[in-house]
């Protein structure tokens, strides 16, 4: 089935304690879709400028990724500079340059309306919202967003949280959102806004689903899946956009959706995350192969199951 | 098998968002020791002063602990005070008075000299290394230390990990006593130092088992448990301790050591630390039973485990 991702496409400089790279491709939508990709067909709506080149755009095509929603605007594109310190946990930013970005208007085009399944990437909520008003017929609605957005934007996000099915955040994001420090009790706060499900993101710890009571007709216990604790974190970025591409992914990839599938797609995000804070930028995300993905699934498996 | 743990009785003041505790009993061993007395049959080694009643004894006697290894001193048990803000992850010393602890000198019971199984609570390293002599005949050796041993004793400490097959601590000690910031290699640098294994508590992500290559014949993968997300954490006091009495404890009611039981033993850890957070002190821990534990074991297996 076919996946909708509505985010950003960025060029990003970023600093680690293993390196630095300066302008290479990033955003939201691109990590989310080159993971998404080894799981299903995925349909791109962004917008990027003059600077974004065919090469930039192979790298999305070279992987299936439909790009006829790339927007094209006079300008540059996006450009993010952050640096990360040596717990690798937070990013900070050193400049943030919208270019096109800020008078994005997203447009779906035609042949995308007939996406069963919708990821709204971190924006603008009132954009989010925008898009959500057009995919009116999406089965299953995913999205993210950010402190920025839940702190600047409150009234425009609830809106966005009730057309929402399952919330993707950290545990900043959740913590801030709900105004409560308890994950636990910040997860029934934030169900009670509108998503039936909410992926709370622990960085290197993993990430917990928390479940509306009934939600999905699976009951409400909450499901925890790991992250990978042996590989060199290089490069943090995209890492959450990379869960959510796997965990969308393969939801879209079964049609079904019950608590296995769930359980299985929240692997599966840990799976694409672990795999893209490998490389700088989208680098390792571009040659993967299902065999190799399946492989460290398998890793994650054994991590964390008793006999 | 029987276990032995040699650590602090204590007297604790505690302060939480959700009430006041004056003078409670508290205290590493007495966290362990009920924990453990669950799963094997537990002996204690510490030092009481005079305000130490029978009573208080009685929380442990009744749990079948034997007390024959307390030590009574003249003047005040240790006594700590403490406060958590609303996060509860970490807690503010407001005052530790060692009292009778200043000059405790661990003498193991000639009755105790046979136990298979030691654990090394956090007291001084120089204690531990005492009664890691004296016990030289055990097969199995856990110990925990904390930050400040970490870095006002670190050559004592050296000597204390050749002795010790399994370390216990949490994060930050890990990224302290490595000087990395990275988990997964400071876990390659302390099994360096002489642990065939290390546990890293996560606080309310759970806990990761790091092993040595080759250790306990095992191979060197590591494994994961979670920590429950569900229930109100009321005091977190103790919680460190008793996961490593569910850990310990059911590793001596095996006898065989191997992966298997080593996972089992995470998971009874995680299940001990979440039983202990539910109420102030170690109030939780006196009226459990196999059932109950058995019960939360098996919610942290539908947390975690695909079909």
């Amino acid at each position: 089935m076919s996946l909708l991702v509505v985010g950003s496409v960025a060029f990003d400089t970023i600093k680690t304690p293993h390196g630095e790279a300066e302008r290479i491709l990033g955003g939201s939508a691109t990590y989310f879709s080159l993971c998404a990709s080894y799981f299903t067909d995925v349909k791109i709506v962004a917008v990027v400028g003059d600077d974004f080149t065919r090469e930039h755009e192979a790298v999305l095509t070279s992987r299936g990724v439909d790009t006829r929603g790339l927007q094209r605007a006079k300008g540059k594109t996006f450009h993010w500079s952050g640096e990360y310190g040596d717990n690798m946990n937070e990013a900070k930013t050193r400049a943030t340059e919208l270019n096109v970005f800020e008078t994005f208007q997203p447009q779906i085009p035609k042949e995308y309306l007939e996406s069963d399944y919708l990821f709204l990437a971190n924006i603008h909520p009132s954009l989010q919202a925008d898009v959500r008003r057009q995919m009116s017929k999406a089965k299953l609605v995913g999205g993210d967003t950010m402190n920025y957005w839940i702190s600047s934007t409150p009234k425009e996000l609830v809106e966005v949280l009730r057309g929402i099915d399952i919330l993707l955040i950290n545990d900043g994001e959740a913590r801030m959102l709900a105004h409560d420090p308890s994950l636990p009790r910040a997860a029934v706060k934030v169900l009670a806004q509108g998503p039936k499900a909410l992926v709370i993101k622990h960085g290197e710890y993993g990430a917990t689903i928390f479940f509306r009571e009934g939600a999905f007709g699976i009951g409400h216990h909450p499901f925890r899946a790991p992250a990978l604790p042996i590989d060199e974190v290089r490069d943090p970025t995209g890492a959450g956009d990379s869960f959510a591409g796997g965990f969308m992914g393969y939801i879209a990839s079964q049609g079904d959706l019950n608590r296995e599938v769930l359980k299985r797609a929240m692997f599966y995000g840990g799976v694409m995350g672990s795999f893209a804070v490998e490389r700088f930028g989208p680098d390792r995300l571009r040659n993967l192969t299902r065999k190799e993905i399946d492989a460290r699934f398998e890793i994650f498996r054994e991590l964390t199951h008793l006999e």
